[in-house]
């Protein structure tokens, strides 16, 4: 039984949805000794997400952008949860609608990701900084 | 390598977002002999969900609740699994939208989470009664 | 420690929510190997998905369906992904609103779900075709 844990910290990253699957693996290189298991992705931030979605063409990632501010608008008036400014309350809600962990099977190595399939990071908030992950992968 | 698994059950809770994470870890010490895990916190029902979010402010779970009534709203005219109230088939949506699984790394005998980070029992039921969760931590 | 992984190919399903929980642990049968552990189902696509919800009331499916293609509507016109169909992004959409992966506990070499929880492929596209996922089972 194989078990690897690490935190990284990335990079602040503009209001939207963007690849990081590259980024993941670069800094993870323990994947490579494991055959058969799981990468977990854990993002430490009730204000920014993860998941898995289309990892080719870019107007996948705009067009998630433009839904979700749809779907949760800054400045609903009836939040109560305003004291962080007009775009933390619906960061909080998208965190929870999308996720703040994914997890994806490791075989031979490798993540075994679908053709188009890559990790977004999905930063909710106008300013959210630099976000933590903490990445745990095993196996055998 | 370590596995630990226990059910619980937890007293009913109103309709609404309640944080959870102290019962988990009142119930669960066996985290604490993990160096390097995983906890999952699995929830055995389709109208009640999990969710990490913030832990620190009770308006977002005000706000939470608001927001999902109003974007799953009881008394869709369309819903036909009516049967068991109108509170029911929202619950399902809802349930599904967020998750029946929540997965947080463990590091030195602790939950990994962020700062403002806890887990939500998500009642989604007018009277959903007692909760069944699983428990399962592994690791090394 | 017990680590097992398969991938497996489901016959193309209809636009809609099905029932897979039964084909699931027909083609998994290593589950039964393991006394206490955790099932992960990953979906390589990013246009389905998986989630858990109610195994009774078909209707509960239709609901689902309706609801989904209402918060998701084909024909968004400010969508800009297009060039795959009407259908292509709110699909993508759909799938990281719910799941690529999901995750059971394992208990007694049995799936610790709930009386009325069963596992749901969601095929958000008209014609999505043979999908595939990885299943993997893991403990002691």
């Amino acid at each position: 039984m194989k078990f690897y844990q690490k935190e990284i910290q990335l990079e602040p990253f503009n209001r939207g949805f963007h690849l990081i699957t590259r980024i993941i693996l670069n800094q993870f290189e323990e994947i490579g000794n494991i055959e058969v298991g799981q990468l977990q992705v854990f993002i430490k931030h009730t204000s920014a997400s993860l998941t898995i979605n289309e990892n080719a063409d870019s107007s996948v990632r705009t067009d998630f952008e433009n839904y979700f501010n749809r779907i949760v608008p800054d400045n609903n008036d009836y939040f109560t949860h305003t004291l962080e400014g007009t775009d933390d309350m619906p960061a909080h809600i998208k965190a929870s609608v999308l996720s703040s962990s994914i997890q994806i099977p490791i075989t031979n190595g490798k993540l075994n990701l679908g053709t188009w399939q890559g990790i977004f990071l999905c930063e909710h908030r106008n300013y959210g900084g630099s976000r933590r992950l903490v990445l745990t992968a095993f196996g055998i």
